[in-house]
């Protein structure tokens, strides 16, 4: 069977007009989420994406090679659009300011979609080429603003460039837990999701402190 | 067999001496960060912790109970000292800045020793009492302070009341990651620690910008 022939089995309706090869990642994403990588089969994940059982060693090899499209596609997703954002030194600190908010904002908006895929990276600790260049260039930002005088001569640019990121990554961890404890829903809530933006980056640029 | 004949068999050494409920407390929280909750049996962790495979039974009920008591251990554990840090206004600006410290580094301390644990309670989402004590603690701490005017008064105090937290666990639970990719050691390597506490504190309390 081919990929076009497998697009008329029986898949989920949200991946189901999707080519084989994409189908197959998106499932394998969510199973992997669901279920740990360990706790699904290749047979399992080839019937939930309603391809041929053999279509995971034509398009990737094996399970390993699968998990590493996964994965491939988060980076990618995730990161490249982020990392234009910052790869021009900003030019005044407001510049600087508004750049960092679009940051924010485009960064938590493509963990929240990626969401699955994103448990998976993080549980299985995987290899991320793009969030490399992504805190480096993130360093190169922040270190060439300081040396314009738009951020502190104090700050430890190298050991905080990862801060942003964590607070994000914890939010959309996290959104089932602080959506059952305190009600506050990331995903759905415009308003909160827009109040949650701009205090945390609010923070990260003044700190707590009068 | 009780817990006293208990002790005499083929459990982990840095367990051995423990009584069999904590035995199993301890093995549990390994096999279940290293496995997932559902990927471990009842018989496997038994057989790890050296207890008979009706203990679990006595102890906790069943495997729920297990989880429970594992969940329940690290919750007090991480949270109470760094909670009695916060418990009582602070007296000046300086006194606000000492003590956010020593919270960051307490539980900072209190999550790396635990790591295992913590593992299973964010993988599960488990719901973590004195973790919501912790956080209205924080915000009361805060909110105080701003009314004294030690903290900006702009501050969205308690939608940034998490932020500490997500860098501490963050740090915590990619350690490994973060050790593969760029070789610093947060376990280990006290300059790095404590090179990171400080600028981590150092961004919570001033911020990025000039």
């Amino acid at each position: 069977m081919d990929a076009e022939t497998e697009q008329k089995t029986g898949a989920p309706s949200h991946v189901a007009g999707a080519p084989a090869r994409q189908r197959l990642i998106d499932t394998a994403a969510r199973l992997f989420a669901e279920k740990s990588f360990d706790g699904v089969s290749v047979r399992e994940i080839c019937k939930a994406a309603g391809t041929g059982i053999n279509m995971i060693h034509h398009y990737f090899g094996n399970k390993d090679g699968l998990l590493a499209a996964v994965v491939e596609q988060f980076d990618t997703k995730v990161y490249v659009v982020p990392l234009r954002l910052i790869a021009s030194p900003a030019k005044s600190q407001d510049d600087l300011v508004a750049r960092i908010e679009l940051l924010f904002e485009t960064t938590l908006e493509a963990c929240l979609a990626e969401r699955d895929v994103m448990m998976v990276v993080m549980r299985e600790q995987s290899e991320l080429a793009t969030l490399s260049a992504f805190q480096e260039a993130l360093v190169k930002f922040l270190e060439d603003a300081q040396a314009k005088g738009f951020v502190r001569k104090s700050l430890d640019v190298p050991m905080i460039s990862g801060a942003m990121l964590d607070r994000i990554i914890s939010q959309v961890q996290f959104a089932p837990w602080i959506l059952k404890s305190s009600g506050a829903d990331i995903e759905n809530d415009t308003e909160y999701r827009s109040r949650w933006t701009s205090s945390s980056v609010d923070l990260f640029l003044r700190g707590v402190l009068e």
